[in-house]
């Protein structure tokens, strides 16, 4: 199975929701609407499903466009004042451009005097085919016992039809009087491989511009690309960021044959491995000076909050596959996934990488590895740790090659407060729909978008998700259960109900 | 640019010269006839080099066959009793079947009271496109300041041509009546990636099948695929052999992503890359237990051999773009490179090896290495010495990811006495034609075709090359000089007159 990181996200910017009296806001009759309207809700995340809008496949790059379209339209005919915005183009590798897809934009109301949110969130999705191993048709989404398989389901289109239907939901006027500015986006549409987690792209651009116009009037910012960690619903205060680095060792000019020449050159591959070993311990340890120090210690409370989350680990070794996992007790593990750095070793370029055997000396090899970063690492910092830590080791082994080290990505991480009133909002709101209280969880993985979404618009941000912790994103057989779909709608019914009723700054 | 392993050799095993007395044989003659032929001769190298006979490329096997057929009616009209021998299919990765080329087999003459001689060579060629790098067309030969530029010019086209030729030269019954049994064959027509040096293919059943046959009559077999190692000629009398292993690591059921699974996993890449470290050292001394104590000492007479031989370092070092080689004298580095042991880490399947970035966490790696083999190494012990070792360091490791080492090749090294009657014929030849004693060299690939001559048949073997040590094989560029292929032509005269004379057992 090929793992393309997500390209993006979806955001939603939603809201100017008219504080009304708590008791004048009938829960009920809206989660009664909603449980009505089950079975079209279902059929229109079919529809959506059924369009192959995988970005990384250059080729269905017209599904993208279409999808982006029909996302316009569906908006355009609730009303809301919607916009695609060209956001540029994208070169190839063999140096030729191919149009991004546009940016839709949808704003519901306005009024500055009440609050205003904006909900991200993506309709491209990852690549999918029947042969990797689908039990289903990937791309027509099919119930099986209240799962909904599909491409794309859960990561990231029920989600963002979740916010749709909570927007059509409110617009009947039911008892509160509601103005949704709605903001659909595509994210950058490029897999990791081509244009990774840097957030670096034309989406990036288009918030810097549209800072003082579109975004002028957002209170908050909602993510809904995320799942629960177990079948608790969860609210996600955290994501890592990431630095990835090149290491890139040059020797002869150009390949040679090991028996031909094989005990006459310093082979660069050896020399690559030799210093790829000096990275992380056999248990994990990160051996690179001062990264570890840098991690912002794990305080008392915090350890409670992790004690206090739902998770079996048993199931979670039995899902991936292995027989032992890095740490054996829960907070542990969950720490060293979301609050600790890890060092991947994703692999070699150059080296012979093909099936069978081939007796090649490699003339330049350029190892890829990452570093998850965390609260208080800095990726500049952490920059040069590792080449100056990755230079000297090369320069202990004597070797006539070239050693460098460059650092192409380097992406903070994004922590928010859980005290804070969104926060506080969001429990309420899973309180009211699951009458449970919601875990506190982080992502381990990167979500660059939050971090752009906070220092240029300087607003707060929650990250909200209503997928399961069984979806398979990026995997075979993903799905989105029909009940944290429709649930999930609710929830965000709730949600924006508890929002309307902070205080505004 | 990609390397391929030789596929094999051409085998032409010749003669049947009857025994004159040396004043009777006018080399000046011959040599005279040759010169006057050489524009024909080139002419010849032209058309064939004009056939793309790639054999790693199965698109290419049409030309491959036209090849095979080419070369059989030039030995039928020459009188040969020639015949083309199916030796089977070739199993692509689709599981389709595609058929190998036919070997070409040819008989001129028949006498065991004479001396007959079995010549192998291959007219199968390495893949070549204009836009690797060359500077010429690579399939239109151009003569630059005499030397004849091509693929397939100098591995293996002129030198099977001069083999011809030196047919050719003798048949207009000079002063010397001569009856060649010619044998020419493609030998595995499939790159090393798919079917590597174990010479566990086609034509090696085809050896052992006509046996008692075809090669009943053969008293030596002469290889000449291979190159001078300066611009001294040289003779051959070793090459390296090659245990090819696989070392997997298998840790989670598949592939994950490693920002939310990093630091629960132990990851199979670090597995990988740390017991690949333990293999060498950063100066190349090989660390697994056993294989540097089973190489044969370097004897005096061998160092004094190595200390004879002629050998510029600085162009050997400027020819492969390296600044500084793993030994700075002539006596080590020639040593390193043919008598000793080497390992090199050829790449890992599995692992993200495309340009750009990839945020994966592999869940199955399989490293790629290679031992070269010398004297008195064993394939079977080495084996063993390998996975004991690298099963041991593994262990240490304490991982639950599951480690699983397999040798997928086992070739033997082959060595010759260079005081045999063949080499001394082929110093006297040497001397005759260039007026110079023979460099004695070896050969650090491994031409695994040589081992199983000298086992299925249990005749000598000796390999004289006529390619020079800058043609390039496997390369961009790649040459014959119009020299070494004229005056390698008269040296294969020489050679066989020399043969002749030898008592027969």
């Amino acid at each position: 199975m090929t793992i393309w990181q997500l390209p993006s996200m979806l955001l939603v910017v939603i809201s100017s929701v008219s504080p009304h009296p708590h008791h004048l806001f009938e829960y009920d009759e809206l989660s009664q609407y909603v449980d009505s309207h089950q079975e079209e809700y279902v059929q229109t995340l079919r529809d959506w499903v059924a369009v192959e809008s995988d970005s990384s496949d250059v080729l269905r790059r017209p599904d993208c466009h279409r999808m982006m379209d029909m996302t316009a339209e569906k908006l355009q005919a609730m009303g809301g004042k919607v916009e695609l915005v060209d956001i540029g183009v994208q070169e190839l590798p063999d140096g030729k451009t191919v149009a991004l897809p546009k940016v839709v934009t949808a704003q519901f109301g306005s009024d500055p005097n009440k609050q205003t949110v904006c909900v991200y969130g993506h309709v491209d999705v990852q690549p999918a085919k029947l042969e990797d191993g689908w039990a289903t048709e990937p791309y027509n989404l099919t119930d099986i016992n209240g799962h909904l398989y599909g491409r794309g389901a859960s990561d990231n289109k029920a989600p963002v039809l979740a916010w749709i239907h909570t927007v059509e939901a409110y617009q009947p006027s039911f008892v509160i009087t509601i103005f949704f500015p709605l903001l659909l986006s595509t994210p950058c549409p490029l897999p990791m491989q081509d244009l990774p987690e840097t957030g670096s792209n034309g989406l990036d651009a288009m918030i810097v511009a549209q800072k003082d116009t579109f975004f002028s009037d957002v209170d908050y910012i909602i993510i809904s690309d995320c799942g629960w960690l177990s079948r608790r619903p969860a609210l996600t205060y955290g994501t890592r960021g990431n630095c990835y680095f090149f290491a890139e060792v040059e020797g002869p000019k150009q390949d040679l044959h090991s028996g031909v020449y094989g005990g006459t050159v310093i082979e660069p591959m050896t020399d690559l491995i030799g210093i790829l070993d000096t990275l992380i311990s056999p248990s994990g340890k990160i051996l690179i000076p001062g990264i570890r120090e840098a991690v912002a210690p794990l305080s008392d409370e915090e350890w409670k909050m992790y004690q206090d989350i739902e998770f079996d680990i048993e199931s979670f070794k039995s899902k991936i596959g292995v027989s032992q996992l890095m740490y054996s007790n829960k907070v542990d593990l969950l720490a060293h996934r979301w609050r600790y750095p890890t060092v991947t070793i994703h692999g070699i370029e150059g080296a012979f990488s093909g099936p069978g055997s081939k007796t090649v000396i490699p003339a330049k090899v350029i190892a890829k590895f990452s570093i998850r970063q965390v609260p208080n690492m800095d990726p500049a910092v952490v920059k040069k740790q590792v080449t100056d830590y990755l230079y000297s080791v090369f320069a202990k082994r004597k070797s006539p090659n070239k050693l460098k080290v460059t650092m192409i990505i380097g992406a903070k991480p994004w922590l928010a407060d859980t005290k804070h009133p969104l926060y506080e909002a969001g429990k309420a709101a899973v309180k009211r729909v699951f009458d449970v209280e919601p875990d506190l969880i982080r992502e381990g993985g990167t979500i660059p978008i939050a971090k752009t979404f906070e220092d240029v618009t300087g607003k707060s941000i929650i990250m909200m998700p209503i997928g399961g912790f069984d979806d398979g994103l990026h995997s075979q057989n993903e799905k989105m259960s029909r009940y944290n779909y429709i649930e999930g709608t609710k929830l965000f019914i709730a949600y924006l109900h508890e929002v309307a009723h902070l205080k505004k700054d």
